[in-house]
């Protein structure tokens, strides 16, 4: 995997990017949506794929307990179980981990209750970068301690050095068969926590760094906060990933802040509720305003859902409770994320970033 | 709409055939899938044409309740409303108001609860005509009673008595606007009535024909049977279509009987329960033999998900809940019926029918 830095916008630190893969190239930044389970929840591979979508994200966490790492392997890998061809990022379960209310965090690693069985498991930067690597993902991240938010400086510090150490036990664990290990910075909301953590990460030379610990319940300032003190400690030359964000106007500020990848399961979780995106803000697509609106989600839209439905059939879809309304609005939202990336690259390589998001947001707060 | 009867089969009843409309051609015999809402459940249009599909069924029932027959109309029709450019068919609510538990039938027409608001509604043959010419059906089902089964000579009698007079009520409600009212033949097990029902209804000289009263729990052999002693009553100019049929094994022994069309649900509502249909019979890929199962679910079927998808895979998404379950067997059910009727055509252009047939059920029993 190679990252490289096409160009920097001259008014902040936006940058544009191209990460290289063999299966392909990804250009930054980008948005990965969210395949839990290796599904996207109701999109196929060809719908997912009529998005824009470059890479995707998929869970160790989810599919170590079902259907375990082991099959994956022996169906051929993740891309072939799915049947996506393009890269795919796994993260490393540390965040649905460290989500449960039942588990034991050891200095080495983390025990949990199974959620169907109740059998207990144990995971640990050896044994979550194993099952990555089973499941043969192009990008691998590494086992951190998702440090909760509000969380006092003392635990901070205790939980980012341990991490530091996980991250060295990830790669060592790392076989080489030309998948990329990316270290995850954590230090919470504390300056310089993050700043050590990103410096030791940074001795480790790996082809890529995350940062952590956000989308916790800090809101959007902190998040704006973290971002900008963290990024100028790491490494220009590799790409740099915001885990779990997130809402467009949270992308928009962080790639202002020099952040190159997202992922998140805003598109399709909101698109489950009938809320869809649009560049005058967001809907609600049950609301009886719709019941007989005649127009597409997003007039100025060109995805499948757009050229083709109404928001009057979207609403009788969602009334109606047809699995189609999900299908639909999944095709959109997940089209309005990759479409606003591709509109953010392009305004940056025309190095009028900050212009851009300026009107992107004042049309989309109007709304 | 004008029929064309290509080719009759040496052997047996089966006939090939071509339904003109005026949004293209339907080689019959065809299977409709049912997009009861306006909706087949999970699949997109795009999907559903790539099924194989060249016409759907809508129902009047469901559409008339939600979101109103006038809605749908503003919206430029069904066919836009749904973005289907192919026929579809609508029935006319027969068969649901029948089945409801309260409802009060009167010699014109049924009085029921609205199944959400409890409002009282009224369906009677002129209604449901002037319903289904609002959706903007190709081709309009006439409003008849679906007797029960089983049902006295007395009832059934006077009941198709009641169902013959309503189809000229449905006619004489008819404006002209190029759309087809096919008349339903009831008659219940009664062969002198099925004979009394099709001469009456074939001096209204309609477009085309339907065998109605059956797939209400009657079985196979007695299916067959009114099939058998109905059809030699209907014109032989005419399509002939069969309501709510059904297995593959019935849509079979139908064909060669002389039926030209059929409809059903069971495609994808036993997609949702994991059973898919196979040239070897039926799966239910939910039973722990398909773990780790590594073939597509049928490896002779060329649909996008046995193109791409493994039992295994299908198997993993049925276990984790995820709803691309049901869109990808719903692709392959539907895609598996539709294949079945290009094959049923071939054969008896070949003069070849009762061969193919037992072949087909040779193979699919002994699985």
């Amino acid at each position: 995997m190679e990252f490289k830095l096409l160009k920097k916008d001259p008014n902040c630190s936006a940058r544009l990017g191209v990460v290289s893969t063999a299966r392909g190239d990804i250009q930054t930044p980008i948005f990965m949506p969210v395949a839990t389970h290796g599904a996207m929840k109701p999109l196929t591979p060809a719908q997912i794929k009529e998005t824009g979508s470059q890479i995707i994200l998929s869970n160790t966490y989810h599919l170590h307990l079902q259907p375990g790492e082991g099959l994956v392997k022996k169906a051929g890998g993740l891309h072939k179980f799915m049947a996506w061809d393009k890269p795919i990022l796994t993260d490393s379960g540390g965040f649905q981990v460290f989500s449960l209310p039942n588990k034991r965090i050891t200095e080495d690693g983390v025990f949990f209750k199974h959620e169907l069985t109740g059998a207990e498991i144990y995971l640990d930067p050896a044994t979550a970068t194993r099952i990555q690597q089973d499941l043969g993902a192009d990008i691998i991240m590494a086992f951190d301690e998702c440090i909760p938010y509000p969380c006092d400086r003392s635990y901070a510090e205790k939980s980012t050095k341990k991490t530091i150490r996980w991250l060295k036990e990830c790669q060592n664990a790392m076989t080489d068969n030309g998948q990329a290990l990316f270290g995850i910075v954590q230090g919470s909301v504390y300056e310089d926590l993050r700043e050590m953590c990103a410096k030791e990460m940074r001795k480790l030379d790996l082809p890529g760094y995350a940062i952590g610990g956000v989308s916790v319940g800090e809101g959007l300032e902190l998040l704006k906060k973290i971002v900008g003190f963290t990024t100028p400690h790491l490494p220009e030359d590799k790409p740099r990933y915001l885990m779990g964000v997130g809402l467009p106007e949270d992308i928009l500020e962080s790639v202002e802040r020099g952040i190159d990848m997202f992922d998140c399961v805003i598109p399709t979780r909101y698109a489950r509720s009938a809320t869809l995106f649009t560049r005058r803000g967001r809907i609600r697509v049950t609301n009886k305003n719709y019941k007989r609106d005649f127009f597409p989600i997003d007039p100025s839209c060109n995805c499948y859902t757009c050229q083709n439905f109404t928001r009057a059939y979207l609403h009788h879809l969602f009334v109606s409770n047809e699995v189609l309304s999900a299908v639909l609005s999944a095709i959109h939202n997940v089209h309005f994320y990759l479409a606003m990336m591709a509109e953010i690259r392009y305004a940056i390589g025309e190095g009028r970033y900050p212009e851009y998001k300026a009107k992107f947001l004042a049309e989309y707060q109007r709304g």
